[in-house]
């Protein structure tokens, strides 16, 4: 069983705090951020997803008694196991809104903690956050394709084990409607979708009295899966005999499910059918190894699908596997601090940093977020991070600071949002993004850039640590 | 949090369970298999894991109290409900070994079970058996390139949420020596390993001053990350100067970490200098988005590096999402079942089966399983699934049995099995399996063909369904 208690972390984050504690600078504040460097799915945005589900954990975060005497036996310190006994995390976050766009480089959280809680979390941070936000924008992706059709989450078995129970969440966030995943559902309170499988169709052996003994049993919910012997030739002529026979009892069949062939084909000509039988109120769904490409496609052909069922290429975010997301020090000791490294886009940003998204007249995104300290009361210039020859005066700019408190003594700020408010949020920014961030191919390139201040910051610290290396 | 009762199922599999509890069929005895169509990662095997994740949940899996009222919100009948509150799956288990190899299209697990109890645990038998299996074979093949070298799971932090904990443990089983992962630690008795990132480094701005910190804390397990300012020209000399106090105190350094930059490069100039300060023992330990491929890479350049690892590749698969393994319905109320397709080779095999390994006189795998009916005393001869033109003899050549009982009554047959068992005994059965299986590019099909009683009941199943359309 899989719970969030302390040993939900990479060992070195122990170790690490180990050496803090018995250093004696675990009271001491430190300041991460958590970030990404790459757009997933070569695309223009990606949704920020996970924050109340990381909320719930670190509110509870805390070391077995199980945790304690595996830890105890790995030989870690008595003194430090005791002071593990009493371990919460008691430090602040500051975070984006879950649902809104973010890009890379740019804080999306920002915990400020005791050292040795910020780090012994970052490893659930980034489990919980890598993973919504990757799912929560492949979903997207999709909604944006489907044009208003509905989407339903297929993805439980081919999710990668229990990772299948977040993507449920995620996917929602992103704009699914419904998950056949049973548990998501009632844990998160998402629509439950799911009618029969091929086994059903074949445990009768007859396609005809298998759809007569489901729509007898689920009159209002029957969406009868008509390929298991041939779409047109049986399934569709047995889906409209049982669709009649439940007109004749005052019933509606409410759709039929594609899951082979060539789906465009075969909606088109399963609609004609329908119709031709006056069964112009019955939907049609299709599934089989969907993803965004393919939900486009089916559109642009104008096929009549009024469902698109997504499993695999959903629920694990195929073809990228994972967000890249970082979780980096940016002071620590009263001190900024750096890592630097060959290439110069890896050097991380020093410092406490608020990031501020410009907004034109009507408050739709200008197409570019600024990083700057905390403390900064306005912005003028913005640098691109590495090109010198690249900035540009925002001075006259409307601004909105992304990053707001949500936690501190061991409580979230706001209410609990629900998935549905965090939804609906995300669809509100979406619609202030321009067109060309939301295109498959060479999508506009979204601008995270530096305030002056914080640009100056960190060439002072790569200044520094060269002068120190000589 | 994410446990294993009933709704951790799809919601299809509940509906259809009413049908059949509605119908009286609850009590009758269905047979599905487990199998998988295509080989991941264009590879020449797969490695089978997560049988006894499955069977602890088997042995438990029941309805709760939260999960029966969420039903019986969705409409569930209330005579259904009563029926699922008394709800264990009693049916019995036939399955592969878990560490065994395993090839597309001959059954890896069957179930024989009371069909509702067998439709509703499918799910979680899918969601389990894929992603564990998937990544069993992807440890595999990291496994054979690192000849031997140590190999580490760092993948917590970008695994797909919880998915990360069982990935954890299938590492193991395709040879992975320990993991970052402290929970799979306690709960799997994996050996866990960790000891500094970036950020402990930065937080003493001094490199040379952490290195100290941590060796006199960790004096047994220290591994120095070398990369955070300049590996060759600032940690590599501090990690030496360290290592040369540490000596005079009677310890020794255990390694360094190179985890950004060429690493073939890094790894033969850090050994260099290693090895001619006298620190011949400190081991090089090196990460940073490795695959098997670029493993292979590594130890084809002659890279002095001793321990290996790997995060996102590993825990998530990459770049393949899942396996593409399904539950399909065999027998029921006595007689054969059989799903159609527009293909032949996505036709489901009929009847309860077992399946037989062709081993030559040595013991070693002559790259063939023969799927037959259970009851088969004696194959003679072996037929391509589909291609009529392909069949062979094989009356003559010793055989293995693959399918064993391995659940009933609500119990596990054997004991619980160690996944440092199942690693041995995937070692085994893969030394004999012959190399032109294992290479990256092209390899070997090995085959999986059907007895001749077997294909005739199929063909005669299929023959009856196209006289039935008729």
């Amino acid at each position: 069983m899989i719970d969030f208690s302390g040993t939900y972390t990479d060992q070195y984050q122990l170790a690490m705090g180990q050496v803090y504690f018995k250093k004696g600078d675990a009271g001491k504040i430190a300041i991460f951020d958590y970030f990404f460097r790459k757009l997933p799915f070569d695309g223009g945005f990606a949704v920020f997803a996970g924050l109340e589900t990381l909320l719930d954990i670190l509110e509870n975060f805390s070391f077995s008694e199980q945790d304690l005497n595996f830890l105890e036996q790995q030989g870690f310190d008595a003194a430090y196991l005791s002071y593990l006994e009493d371990f919460r995390f008691r430090g602040k976050v500051y975070s984006m809104k879950e649902g809104d766009l973010v890009f890379p480089g740019a804080p999306v959280v920002r915990i400020e903690a005791n050292i040795v809680e910020a780090q012994i979390v970052e490893t659930v941070l980034l489990n919980i956050l890598n993973f919504q936000t990757l799912i929560a924008t492949k979903a997207t992706r999709m909604e944006i394709q489907a044009k208003g059709r509905k989407l339903i989450d297929f993805g439980l078995r081919r999710a990668q084990g229990t990772g299948g129970y977040h993507a449920s969440r995620a996917a929602v966030i992103g704009g699914f409607d419904a998950t056949s995943n049973t548990r998501a559902g009632r844990d998160f309170h998402i629509p439950v979708s799911g009618t029969m499988g091929h086994s059903f169709i074949q445990s009768y052996g007859d396609e005809l009295e298998a759809f007569r003994a489901f729509a007898e049993v689920h009159p209002k919910n029957s969406i009868l899966l008509v390929d298991t012997y041939d779409t047109l030739r049986s399934g569709v002529p047995n889906a409209i005999t049982v669709a009649r026979e439940m007109e004749s009892r005052g019933e509606r069949l409410k759709g039929i499910r594609l899951d082979s062939g060539d789906l465009a084909y075969l909606a088109r000509r399963s609609r004609e059918k329908l119709d031709a039988a006056g069964l112009d109120y019955v939907k049609i769904s299709v599934s089989n190894q969907l993803d965004e490409h393919l939900i486009k496609s089916l559109i642009d052909q104008e096929a009549p699908i009024d469902i698109f069922g997504v499993g695999t290429s959903l629920v694990t975010g195929k073809p990228d596997a994972a967000l890249d997301g970082v979780y980096k020090l940016a002071f620590f000791k009263d001190e900024p601090r750096i890592k630097l490294s060959e290439t110069i886009s890896k050097v991380t940003l020093p410092h406490r940093k608020q990031v501020f998204r410009l907004l034109d007249e009507s408050g739709n995104f200008l197409g570019a977020d600024v990083v700057c300290l905390a403390e900064e009361a306005e912005i003028k210039m913005m640098y691109h991070p590495y090109d010198p020859l690249k900035f540009r005066n925002v001075s006259g700019v409307a601004k909105e600071p992304l990053l707001q408190l949500v936690m501190e003594d061991q409580k979230r700020i706001h209410e609990h949002r629900d998935i549905r408010e965090i939804c609906e949020f995300r669809k509100a920014r979406l619609q202030k993004l321009a067109p060309e961030y939301k295109r498959f191919f060479n999508p506009h390139i979204y601008k995270v850039g530096l305030s002056e201040s914080l640009r100056d910051e960190r060439n002072a610290l790569i200044d520094a640590h060269k002068a120190q290396k000589k």
